[in-house]
């Protein structure tokens, strides 16, 4: 499953005083959509780093902010998977519109599975990649 | 609609160091839940902020913290309106775990009905009071 | 040191879209407040929760909000220590405007003093009890 | 004053479950220290947005985590104006460890000048481009 989708409503609390989404609160909301996508793939997110202590940290991040969303916007988040290293992934996120699909922001992210104990990158699990390169269904999910 | 209920699952973002909700957390689950409520009343919670220009600023929070919530923890937001004034609510809030019903942290909270342009405090709209008193079915929602 | 003061300028991020400081921030506020005490105390908050594992967290919260505070605003953040139990703390906290004196948010806070082990109530540390209980100068520091 | 520096120490809130700064949290904190800059520039950040009516929305972002930052760490935010453009500023920010001037976090940033009333680019209001293009000594702050 190398892509998946979600829905958000933009809330009051992800919005600044100039009453559109505060932009860091943009990868608050991807980060919510990643474990969801986790969760989709049968692997669990909270097993994951809770359990296997294994986290996804980014190391890398591009954005484009390309249009304001407003509170009460109902936006999906769009993964692709651009990119299945051996300890990495590459990440292409959109936030759109769900009314009319206006692209709000884009993300590249690179991030890196990563021990929690050791703070180390390690392999990318074999059921996490075996999932990611599967192509079971997206299963729509609800941030 | 006089109670309400919704769902959500505690994100990474939720927690801090010590691996559990990082208490304001809480309170920002329970204004999401407030624009659900709202919402699912029919009046529409970004319109009445956005265009009417009415907020639902609090004046009074108590709130006991009876167990933790950890990532990935299934939670119910329960809503009771203890008192319906004429320009304020008092909301009995609840989060409970979706597993066993455990009581995780409950709010008692006095919002008042606020111009946002005067930022004086306003009689509660009429098509707010009366979707409230009336009878309509809790729709469930997400957050 | 039973009382202790910190500034604070309230942020663009801390503020909503009706350009008021968002409530849970208040809390974050506090929070901030409470580890430049525990610093103060000469205890050091990270070292208490980092290496000895023990942490504070909330059990109970009672908070009014008198006025609003706006990006820009200088506030004072003001602690007293109320009670002093064997393994729990009552804190009063003000938000005071810097100008004026105008208190904007008032806050009564129970926390514990837990094993972030266990997550079972332990004793007050002896050397934060001390710390309290003694006649130190409350430094002022920077949130 | 094309370089700026204030300092900042990582809170309890800033970091997640895995002990470390949450990333996006590297942007509010980055965003606190561009309030700060632009008061130390002498045009007010508060007065710039809720007076005038402009506000600094990114457009652009590309970060680099290069090493976590944990609870209690003293972390300097650096400041390097790379591009003043007619209605945009090209922000290189850095977070390092105040102890080792080990780099944290690096960011590149593109904010632009937009009126808040029509959400429009504006031009770089002439204040606040002869003071970046001044000389005054970049006074130290705290976030």
């Amino acid at each position: 499953m190398r892509s998946f989708r979600t829905e958000r409503r933009i809330r009051f609390s992800d919005c600044d005083p100039a009453g559109i989404v505060f932009y860091p609160q943009y990868f608050v909301l991807f980060n919510g959509a990643m474990e969801d996508w986790v969760d989709a793939l049968g692997v669990g997110f909270a097993d994951l780093v809770t359990r296997r202590r294994i986290g996804l940290p980014s190391v890398h991040i591009e954005a484009d902010f390309q249009a304001p969303s407003r509170v009460g916007d109902a936006v999906h988040l769009l993964l692709e998977v651009e990119r299945l290293g051996s300890r990495s992934l590459t990440l292409d996120w959109r936030c759109v519109a769900a009314r009319d699909g206006e692209v709000r922001m884009r993300m590249r992210q690179v991030v890196v599975t990563t021990s929690l104990e050791t703070h180390r990158a390690v392999a990318i699990p074999p059921d996490l990649r075996a999932a990611i390169e599967g192509d079971g269904p997206s299963l729509p999910s609800h941030t």
